[in-house]
Order: structure tokens, then C-alpha cells, then sequence
């Protein structure tokens, strides 16, 4: 455990020296948040992976109006986080349903952390419990490397791949 | 694995019906997103995890302008994830630091899964490496159970704890 006066994150190499770059120019946060920086990109891409598809269902469980909906729901088609398929009921126009392409279902660790940040902040063990279907034990994000190891704060280090340093 | 139609994430209980409630009320992501839901406020956060707490670092690392840092830090702090620390330089008047809280440290997975996300979206195995320090392999956030079993999409369940269902 670090101390609290150490570092989250270490930057090593290059990187090291944080006066000498700015994050935009590489950062994958900042890649990151072009697409789900926005309250309404993320609680659409959460209704999603409840299984909403339809445009009237992700608006409603979203919360947001449908003008900023169709706008959000563009960029992330646009971004590739989710593909536009047309479906047609007896009678009606070919309308659209938006679907989580492996990109975007690639954001789960994301919003299962943001689920724990959240319950962290609600107190009381918070609201929800997300548990394995498997097993029925909690589901957490955790920090761990690939050797298995769990990361305590202060030991996870981010070095660039562009050069060696 | 989840087939792709199947949901990433499974609502069971009072929650499975998802038109009689909405996440306004109750949703960890809204509660986690009332705070860190704009990008400049994980930018911020991402700054402090490397360390930095001057408003002047924190400002020239988020790349932001003074005033929408300042603005954001004061939410950051009001809602309790960074607190202002007094320092003083020789011959200078008393300043304040921005220091992380055990609950804006609680940020780390989200921001560690933002990383592999922007990765992801970097191609190439993206722009940078976290590795742990201890052994060098590299930091992964994994969604797991605490019975230790890796998670496919599709098996994580979301239950409510409000009342029995």
C-alpha cells in the first residue's frame, strides 16, 4: 500500500519527466473519454449492455431527451462502439436498432468500475450487488497483473511504447 | 462467452423489468457520474493519480483552462475526493494543494479500465504499458468474482439490495 503521499500511478522512462509532454498527444484516457467522456455516452452505452437496442428504450432507461440521445447515439455509431441494424414490425417503416459492437462491449471493466466507484460513494455497501451467474459470488474489478499479483496502490507504473527509455 | 445478442449485463429480480423504475434513483453510475461524469474532472483526477498537486501542474496536465480547473476541483473536493491542503513557499503567501482522498484514490480501476479501453481503441496494443512493479507483467483491470472465476460478458448479474425480490 502506498503511502498517501506517494503517487497512484508511477510514470516511468520518458514519461517520468511530466513537464515534458502533454497527455492529448497519447494518452488512451484521452482516447478514451473522445468517445464515452460525456454522462450521456456512458448511461447509454449502460442500457445497452442491459440488452436495450431500440431507440425509444435507450432514451427512456437513459434518462436523457431524444434530441441529445439521437446526437450521442451517432458518435458512439460513429466511434464503433455500436452498429445500426434495421428491423421492421408487420406494418411499420424498417426502423433501426443500435448494437454493441465488441468495442464497445469492450467498456464493461469500465462501467463495473464506475458500478463500485458509485457504491463506494453511496455508503452502506451501496444500492446494487453485481454477482457471478456462475457462483453467486460479488463480481468486483480488481486490479491485478497478468501474473496474477493484485496491484496495490503505488505499484502499477505506466511506461510508453513509442521508444524505449 | 455471451452470444451478441444476449445482454453484457443480466438485471435480475424487481430490476429484470426494466421499464418500472429508472436509474436516476438508485444507480451507482449516477451517483459515481454526479462527480467524476465530465471529462475534465477525470483528466483532473487522472493528474493527481501521477502525482500532481499544484493548481498550476494540475492545470497544465489536464490541459484545461484555469477556470473550468478551478470550478472542477472545487466539485472534487466538495464531494470528497480530493481535499486542499495549505503549503507555503518562502517570502509567498499560503497556498493549497490538492491531495486525493482514500475515496478519490477508489477512482484507480476506473481509470486503469479507461486505459485498456483507450487502448483498445488505439490499435496497435495502444501507446503505453502499465506493468506492476513488483514482477513487470502487465496490469489488467479483470472483471472477476471474489470466488476468484474470470467473468464472460453476459454472466454478471445486477440485484437490487433495496428489498427482497
Amino acid at each position: 500500500m502506498g503511502s498517501d503521499d506517494s503517487p497512484v500511478l508511477t510514470l516511468s522512462g520518458r514519461l517520468a519527466d511530466r513537464d515534458s509532454w502533454t497527455a492529448a498527444d497519447w494518452c488512451p484516457i484521452e482516447e478514451a473519454l473522445r468517445l464515452v467522456g460525456t454522462k450521456s455516452a456512458i448511461v447509454l452505452l449502460r442500457e445497452a449492455c442491459y440488452g436495450a437496442r431500440r431507440f425509444d428504450d435507450l432514451v427512456r432507461g437513459a434518462g436523457l431527451t431524444e434530441q441529445i440521445a439521437a446526437t450521442r447515439l451517432k458518435q458512439l455509431v460513429a466511434g464503433g462502439l455500436m452498429t445500426k441494424e434495421p428491423y421492421r414490425e408487420p406494418g411499420q417503416r424498417t426502423r433501426y436498432e443500435y448494437v454493441l459492437t465488441a468495442s464497445g462491449r469492450a467498456l464493461l471493466p469500465v462501467l463495473l468500475s464506475l458500478i463500485e466507484f458509485g457504491k463506494s460513494l453511496q455508503g452502506n455497501g451501496g444500492t446494487v450487488d453485481i454477482v457471478h451467474d456462475g457462483c453467486g459470488a460479488h463480481v468486483l474489478p480488481q486490479v491485478r497483473c497478468e501474473a496474477g499479483h493484485e496491484i496495490p496502490l503505488g505499484t502499477a507504473v505506466v511506461r510508453s511504447k513509442r521508444r524505449r527509455s
